[in-house]
């Protein structure tokens, strides 16, 4: 199954994929080559990023192929011959893939994934991996600042209708859940990933009944646990009817919360605690929602307002300050050389990498970038998840152990890089002398060898 | 085929839906509302929007159900009776869609889409429609500016790495195309709606040879019509060994550009211009890319840069500078009687509506959001596209035909309106009398129906 229901996701892929795939093979240049996954620059309020999107890529990755179809599509294009046609039917991925695990912060210019296959294979999945890690990376970035903000108090995802289109909602809702959130609106996400599902009524079904009371009631009984809306009319009006109906049922009353959509949300939740206090529904939680930003919830968190769950919408499901990552997947060697681009300091750092995290008293502190085959100090965070094509680790982990990982690890790293206020400093991220050396010489040859042209 | 390769789509929406349509259910509420699509506040640097993704939703609207999966999964939930899951497997959209065509310029608070249907219907397609609609008419709306800063020369879709998930960067070249985009390079966009495609070579391509001349010359062998990456190293030796290799040819050269990729594209491009037509290429294109914003593109076409078609990415393919819409989906009606929410500036207009856009010697002055059965000067732009549950034009209008007629509304929109600069005025956007007096009685109505609470 393709990547938007069609029989092949082959298709997911530039025309220039297709084209340099051909000409490799016409010029025999069928060498291993090392492609680098990293971020060139840190986005503007971001002290750290986390990576996601391994699982999702490394399937796409096994069962990447050409359907009829698409090669049908591709002859009309009248750009590749018969032969070259033919042998897409059996085109598959037979490369290595090392990466980093999903839920593991990380900084510019660390490879987050590497590709060591055929050349043309390892640039036929640029587009794939680029678009799928970028995305939940972003996401995933952006969730953690929600967690962080909401210290201790849930954060629920209430965004697929904002996001980016029906993939944007649902991967979304993974990397929201790998970063911390708890649940999440969205019925496909839930089915899918086992993420739990939240959410009661909208504002419609409120309008649709004659009186609010009327409307509230009617949901009461036919969900006894539910969290009631109240500011279709008038948000402390809305609490009383909530008290009023609580009341009326008694101890048969199952009612777990209520949600505020709107207005002064620290005012009203303190006004709305202070009256389900006073009618003894303490154990009532109040949910807040309505274009909340990070910073918006830690003031309320910091201000002390008694909300118990934050409910989040289109601020982090298109990462609404950051709306992109600056990824990209670059050749660094091909035929055991080191391979780079000179122009305009977008210049990378040759051959197959390792980075490696030091800490002191279970804090990071340093990040070294060095060569694959380079002993260092520290924990080494890439890991080969794929060899030959196929995924090591058959039976990933599941959702809630990426989750427990990635908390742990996030967790780890020093405490000013977790807020949401920019860092002092940058985290240090060195390049090893090795590495160093090596990018040198090799641009120091590229350069002399441009001069001899 | 669901939105995702899996056999249903109605997981594609929040919880609350699948609560509410039980409730009403229940309720035996099964009267018709009326839903109103509409965007409330204009992003900041936008004059008009484009209204885009009809086509991909009334498809999706007309397959929506729920697969055997899907109902098992909703009974894993614990939250609904047998009887209810079991109508699920029968559930289908029957109610009528009336929306303006895409490609239509509008304004906030004027609706775009409404529906008509069982209010449990018409709440079930919400996160679908809104998800969607909102994508795709973001993207178009962005698209519009960078066509325009070109002022005549090609924009071209680079975007499908960078773009939010695979669907964003399937709908988005649709969107692009639609506001005047001439091509991408996404093969998956290519396939389904038929959209040219574009792309030759990556910086890759050229640094696996053991110099660029070489894979320059490979690449014009294999595919002698093709546009020569040339910025690899130095961009201007690039063009020079371009040059070399096309005399060397001779007549026999069918190459059709070169593409710049970094640096200073105004001085790099006059650079390789003077250089190509001295000797005698003066018939190569110069394609540019590199994180183009339509502000850059506007500022090299004023120039005079000698560029004739731009690749953009990232910019486009997010909206980077306004990366979502405040687009809203609301229940204006139901079972004859005008709804609305009060609290907190957020209210709606009563009914189903209709926009009349006014002209003057062919250039729109004015539109006039009006009740539906109200007849007003000027052209309406909402249609009848879907009669229970069926679309009304079982052939849509293709791709180009949607384009010419993009084209030809958004050429009638004020010139201030069309350039990238904040207009000096908003546009008039004014509500009829009737349409005024009937949401003033329902505020009163509900106001007085709240003080007797």
């Amino acid at each position: 199954m393709g990547f938007d229901g069609s029989e092949g996701n082959g298709l997911f892929a530039d025309l220039y994929e297709l084209t340099m795939l051909r000409a490799f093979g016409e010029c025999g240049m069928n060498g291993e080559a090392v492609f680098s996954l990293f971020v060139r620059h840190m986005p503007d309020d971001r002290n750290l990023l986390i990576a996601c999107g391994l699982d999702e890529v490394l399937a796409e990755i096994e069962r990447f192929r050409f359907s009829p179809d698409d090669i049908d599509y591709l002859r009309s294009l009248g750009m590749f011959p018969e032969r070259f046609l033919d042998g897409l039917r059996q085109f598959r991925f037979t490369g290595d893939v090392f990466a980093m695990p999903e839920g593991t912060p990380f900084f510019p210019d660390e490879p987050i994934l590497e590709v060591a296959a055929p050349i043309g294979e390892g640039q036929m999945i640029e587009t794939l991996v680029l678009n799928q890690i970028g995305l939940q990376t972003l996401l995933a970035s952006k969730a953690q600042r929600f967690v962080g903000a909401a210290s201790g108090r849930q954060v629920a995802d209430f965004g697929a209708r904002r996001a980016q289109g029906f993939d944007a909602a649902l991967k979304g809702a993974r990397a929201f859940a790998i970063a911390g959130v708890s649940g999440t609106s969205l019925l496909a996400a839930g089915a899918r990933y086992g993420i739990p599902v939240t959410g009661t009524m909208a504002h419609s079904f409120v309008e649709a009944f004659s009186s609010e009371a009327e409307a509230l009631a009617a949901m009461m009984r036919i969900y006894p646990r539910t969290v009631l809306l109240v500011d279709t009319y008038d948000s402390l009006q809305g609490v009383r009817n909530v008290v009023d109906l609580a009341q009326n049922l008694g101890s048969d009353c199952r009612l777990t919360g209520i949600r505020l959509d709107s207005g002064d949300l620290d005012a009203l939740s303190r006004g709305a605690r202070a009256m389900l206090d006073e009618a003894g529904l303490a154990h009532l939680k109040i949910v807040a929602s309505g274009g909340l930003t990070e910073a918006r919830i830690e003031t309320l968190v910091r201000a002390g307002a008694p909300i118990d769950i934050f409910g989040v919408g289109t601020e982090m499901s298109v990462s609404a300050d950051a709306p992109f990552l600056d990824i990209v997947y670059k050749l660094t060697e091909y035929a055991g050389a080191g391979r780079m681009k000179l122009s305009s300091l977008k210049s990378t750092m040759p051959g197959r990498k390792q980075v490696y995290r030091q800490e002191i008293d279970g804090v990071a502190v340093q990040d070294v970038i060095a060569c694959a085959n380079e002993a260092c100090a520290g924990t080494p965070l890439l890991q080969q998840v794929m060899r030959r094509g196929a995924r090591l680790n058959s039976t990933p982990a599941g959702l809630s152990d990426i989750r427990d990982q990635a908390a742990r690890l996030i967790g780890e790293m020093p405490a000013e890089l977790r807020a949401l206020a920019p860092a002092g400093r940058a985290y240090p991220v060195v390049v090893s002398d090795s590495l160093r050396s090596e990018t040198q010489a090799l641009r120091a040859r590229l350069v002399s060898g441009m001069a001899a042209c």
